[in-house]
């Protein structure tokens, strides 16, 4: 077999990497099993009307056919799932009888879309969701909680750099929208959402064109939506800006309401590294959502797009008696974690577990050196022993190479030495209860080429355009 | 949409059986990480032509296709991997030249096979796998490490049933046979394993039979066959039986050396729970291995077949120039833990991570819950805050019907109490300072359904047939 080559689409890590990504797994997981969601897992396929139920990713599903299958149809139509959003809604449909509501759970798993490979954009990438549903009913409250634990999550991923959540909610703008009078039955409202969504790639004028010929809006009703789409800010002054409009309905009230609910209750997670803000042009997602929406960005990596984003479904699933409305974020493990590792270097302090590497005298000594490896892990020392009696210098760089920061010694006259190869200090050292310090009991995570994010541009607390009336 | 149903080999766990099996895994990766493995995942998908080396597996595979693809070989021909063997050595070869050898790596992930499910059989499963794999060799002395690796895991998952590890050796197998003159050549040594294999279904006059009809042996050939897979013993008595048998080839030796080391290596970690037999009779699995072969049986279980399976490949890889030799187990975790799971009820004390249910009063003081929440989880205490603030019984019950075993109250006066729901103890507690009892900070995993174990058959040192000469 000659040498294979990466599929494109498909990445692959290296055992120091995986430490890496494991690590921020790890960590979401901590955190999440911490705020009290339960870990489920389930199967990587779907029946094929389930997965097409979302028409616009039809075209990104992997089918599966068995090789000796006479037709694709036999098996049933089962294809990959392309999220964890529509396994989790039928789980919770299947399962309702045993489920105890709301429930809370995590689920970090693979996810497959036949979509071309791009940075960030995989055909097969990790996410990690949370989600909290509910049977009947879903108190907002939750939708500040899924705010928090992912915040919190994200905050312990200290290797990150800064981030920003930006919240808006589809009911403030289906709201503002209905009290100028464009209606939600005949799909004007996704329209205007449609198109307000291309503030990020075409200028302001080309927008307000399309709103006037494309949507048919009024050019008071274009410069309002507009207007709207350019206030945020990270407290609630947002509620004064979109007030000044002077727009009224029902509906816009009850956004504006949930989402000041929203900035409000996560303002003390704000710091240097996180900020929390309404921002009112956040427009994708708004047609599958129903009330609270998330998008997250990275400083200096805006290009990679949201890399955490979800809302509020009032229907997350249904079974036509009964509704499961849910709350829900999901993180792009790959998403963000190979861009990073490719472009900061981003890599762990030794490509293995072992802290220690006990040295080998001779093959006839092997079990002395194997007994010591289990008094270590005994108390939980991960640490392997040479795999052959090479001279001292040589089993020395067999650590080196792989990054494990202590050598153990057992001596002619049976007394033990551990050497710290970093400092080359070497110390007499008892294997019933020697261990190194806890900061070596793990791999350890290094970002040499992260540039510091002290230069970032500060925070407009609200920004309206001139055209404001 | 109608309430889903399962899909028919493609298992999913509930919660509760979801912090089983997640156990599971974490104890095997903690084991692995102790003896200094490295974790790896690879992709789940390889081009076709990887998958079908092994040919006997191929009907098993999952082929990919894209909805909107007009040919299924379009795609490049690419399937979904069958076991974690095939996408390793794929993975060394390709990475072979940022690899450390020997490379010890530990990979969990699923793999998918067409096959007809049944019991312990899926066609989507979680495997387990441990190997150690060398550049151009790799010494005996790791084909020790790895079942003492695996052993240290399985003894480890302490709800399991005790466990017999079946050793055996392709080199002691193929020599016996080539010291009686059966040609590995003209492949009549395989034909022979295979027959040799059916001695479990078929009597023992039967495979006689065959070994004579259909592999063209002579009596006194056939007999010496089927006296050698009759041996097994506990330490390495079965070397005398097999001498006893008069058979002399140097590759004879040399496997009966290597089997001797395996089992007297792993002498020491034979216990009630665990047995380690030198069995000459395992045959299955001799056609890919070339050296050491593993196998491992439940008490009780024996129906489920082998739950772990392993052996000694000599050329794991190879890119024509350079060949990786490998030895490595591999543990079927779904194929353990689902029928577990049914047959015993095994099952976690609590379906959340959450050993504390922090009480709400009123809506107006839910910041009050949650700060104790926060204070609770900066020491790492999963908990959570009820939903809403029903009477104090009901939030009880919420914690009852979850196994939650801690309630937490804000009393009016502002002092806290928490009350563990078991006992119905209640005591004064500070936020700041409070923590449940170590073992009540994780689910444990209960066994109500595990039958005891102590009547078991007695170890029989050496069987040997009635008619050894």
């Amino acid at each position: 077999m000659s040498k294979p080559t990466p599929l494109s689409g498909f990445p692959e890590l290296l055992p120091a990497q995986r430490v890496v990504e494991q690590q921020v797994i790890d960590t979401l997981r901590h955190t999440f099993e911490l705020h009290g969601f339960a870990g489920i897992e389930t199967r990587a396929v779907e029946p094929l009307d389930q997965l097409l139920r979302k028409g616009d990713t039809s075209k990104e599903v992997y089918l599966l056919r068995r090789l000796h299958e006479e037709s694709a149809e036999g098996h049933a139509g089962l294809g990959l799932h392309f999220d964890l959003t529509v396994p989790f809604a039928r789980y919770v449909l299947e399962n309702a009888g045993k489920l105890d509501f709301p429930f809370r759970r995590w689920q970090i798993q693979r996810a497959w879309r036949g979509e071309r490979p791009q940075e960030g954009r995989f055909r097969e990438f990790t996410q990690a969701d949370i989600d909290i549903v509910g049977r009947d009913a879903l108190a907002f409250h939750h939708d500040i909680e899924v705010t928090r634990v992912m915040v919190d999550a994200l905050t312990r991923l200290d290797f990150l750099p800064a981030f920003r959540l930006q919240v808006n909610n589809r009911k403030l703008i289906q709201g503002f929208y209905a009290g100028l009078g464009i209606s939600a039955d005949d799909g004007s409202t996704d329209e205007v959402m449609r198109l307000v969504d291309k503030l990020d790639k075409l200028p302001v004028d080309k927008v307000r064109d399309l709103l006037l010929q494309d949507a048919g809006l009024s050019v008071e009703n274009a410069d309002r939506v507009l207007e709207l789409a350019t206030i945020r800010s990270d407290d609630d002054g947002f509620v004064a800006a979109v007030r000044a409009l002077g727009v009224e309905h029902e509906l816009l009230d009850e956004g504006l309401e949930e989402l000041a609910a929203l900035v409000r209750g996560c303002a003390d997670l704000v710091s240097d590294r996180v900020r929390v803000t309404a921002d009112l042009s956040i427009a994708r997602g708004l047609d599958y959502y129903t009330g609270t929406v998330f998008e997250t960005r990275l400083d200096g990596y805006e290009s990679m797009g949201s890399i955490c984003s979800g809302g509020r479904y009032d229907a997350l699933a249904s079974d036509g008696r009964t509704t499961y409305p849910g709350v829900g974020i999901s993180l792009g493990v790959s998403r963000v974690v190979v861009p990073l590792l490719a472009r900061t270097g981003l890599t762990a302090s030794r490509s293995v577990p072992s802290a220690v590497l006990v040295a080998v005298v001779d093959e006839d000594s092997r079990a002395t050196s194997s007994a010591v490896a289990a008094d270590l892990r005994h108390r939980d020392v991960p640490c392997e022993v040479a795999p052959d009696p090479a001279k001292f210098g040589k089993q020395i760089r067999y650590a080196e190479r792989r990054g494990i920061p202590f050598v153990w010694f057992v001596q002619p006259d049976g007394t033990h030495q551990v050497k710290d190869i970093r400092s080359g200090e070497q110390v007499d050292a008892d294997p019933a209860t020697w261990a190194p310090p806890a900061a070596d009991l793990r791999p350890s995570i290094s970002t040499p080429g992260v540039e510091a994010r002290s230069a970032r541009t500060s925070t407009t607390d609200i920004i309206n355009s001139e055209e404001t009336p």
